[in-house]
């Protein structure tokens, strides 16, 4: 009989038995350039690539866009059969939640604001679902991208938190070509509001110029210049605008973080839109 | 590709590197007969048998024994070898958690009642290590007592809830030869409340004669009887005596349900001693 003492020893003691890298991208599906980077940089680093589509029910609030999320299977299969794909796992509602589930994944405090403040429970239904999805695929590397920069976090810290033996592989954000980050809750976009919203990226673009022209001393600062330009375009309500320290999103004062996030969620009419830009800050000096 | 629908064919289209099967018990050591029930079980059944031994400061309220809690990890160890164990895990505190976490696993209503509230909090530690514990061995069967009637039925849920890939299998409560149950608690008795302690299986027993005499129709004539035998014990503190639906844990009136639990919980001194009948009922008819 061998006493392990270490988390790592006493993975890779078991591990043996698994030969293949599974790759893992979970989305809600109605793909788009996006979603399919993801599957190219699995398909790059994996054995078996497996994505799922499921439009899960537990991270839409009352009153949110669940019945209305724009869906084609078809279309979905077809692309990602031609990334090369080899699993497409699309359960019904009923296959994933077959009892009322009393069991939830719960991460505190980086879910308590900007879209967990917006959408209560919406990273409690994440957490939970791709914890879910993380047991029926059992996956080696799972792709995120980089848009759902909260998101992200949350996944990371909860594989941390839970040991999950998953590597969580960060994406950059795929745009259209003015810039708007892709979605594909984009289509909701009437024509004038699509022009509008590329408002998002172009604040954030201008402010990267700033921040590398040193013309930003305080979060403050920031913050009040991104809300002037995007409450530049009319059609733009802004839920909010903060820039925080990244991944812990921890408030800050001045610019001297290491990882810096500026986060903003922005409405067209019924539309709600995020981007976000992540930059090395000055360091404590 | 392949486009799957079912978390059944999901799994198993991505299992056919595991060959071999790994069976599980998660213990906090000082190990006893039920341990060892448990891990010469997992021997049988499984090519590779892990324990764990880790006392879960997660699992424990203030005030409670977590700091003398026993231990002694060189006879665990013994034992464990004897029964043909091939992994002790044995983590740190540091190493299971190597940071403050932030994310919980949380089973509602079941964990509300029983034990769950008289220590609040105590479930959701167990929920968490234990999903820990499955990430890290990644086991194909877990081993857990029916002595801890509820801790059985919080992980059952959460295993469903969450879609672990791992089949809990209960087993029997072992007992001294007077009918106590086994617990790594029961060396706190003095001789005195050690030899008072063994009414909570005795008036179980007597409970399960007289049930099968037909002499209780309602669930509070059997928490009543219960109650009595046991307060007959002058050193014996009822924490709670109820009878239940098992494994939904729901409230009685009748003993008509397919399967209940009358759970015990009683204090000796500063020792919290549990116990519980589990039965068929009569049906509803």
């Amino acid at each position: 009989m061998k006493i392990i003492e270490t988390v790592s020893e006493m993975r890779s003691a078991l591990n043996t038995a698994r030969t293949k890298t599974i790759g893992f991208v979970p989305t809600m599906g109605y793909l788009h350039e996006g979603h399919l980077s993801l599957m190219k940089r699995a398909r790059q680093e994996c054995d078996i690539v497996v994505i799922s589509i499921f439009v899960n029910p537990l991270q839409f609030g009352p009153g949110e866009d669940l019945d209305r999320y724009p869906r084609d299977l078809q279309r979905d299969a077809s692309l990602a059969r031609d990334v090369g794909v080899d699993f497409l796992f699309h359960p019904s509602v009923d296959e994933m939640y077959p009892e009322k589930p009393l069991t939830q994944v719960k991460v505190s405090k980086i879910t308590e604001l900007l879209c967990g403040k917006a959408r209560p429970g919406h990273f409690e239904g994440v957490a939970t679902v791709v914890t879910k999805l993380f047991h029926i695929i059992m996956p080696n590397r799972a792709y995120f991208g980089l848009k759902d920069a909260q998101q992200l976090a949350v996944i990371e810290q909860m594989v941390r938190d839970l040991h999950f033996p998953v590597t969580v592989v960060p994406c950059e954000t795929m745009r259209e070509s003015d810039g708007l980050a892709m979605s594909s809750r984009n289509v909701y976009l009437s024509d004038e509001e699509r022009r509008q919203a590329v408002i998002l990226n172009q604040a954030l673009r201008e402010v990267k110029i700033k921040l590398q022209q040193g013309q930003f001393t305080t979060a403050a600062e920031v913050n009040q210049y991104v809300r002037d330009r995007i409450g530049s375009q009319p059609l733009a309500r802004i839920e909010y605008v903060e820039t925080l320290a990244y991944p812990t999103l921890d408030p800050l004062h001045t610019l001297t973080h290491e990882k810096i996030i500026i986060a903003v969620a922005v409405r067209f009419g019924s539309t709600r839109l995020i981007d976000n830009l992540l930059f090395e800050g000055r360091g404590e000096s």
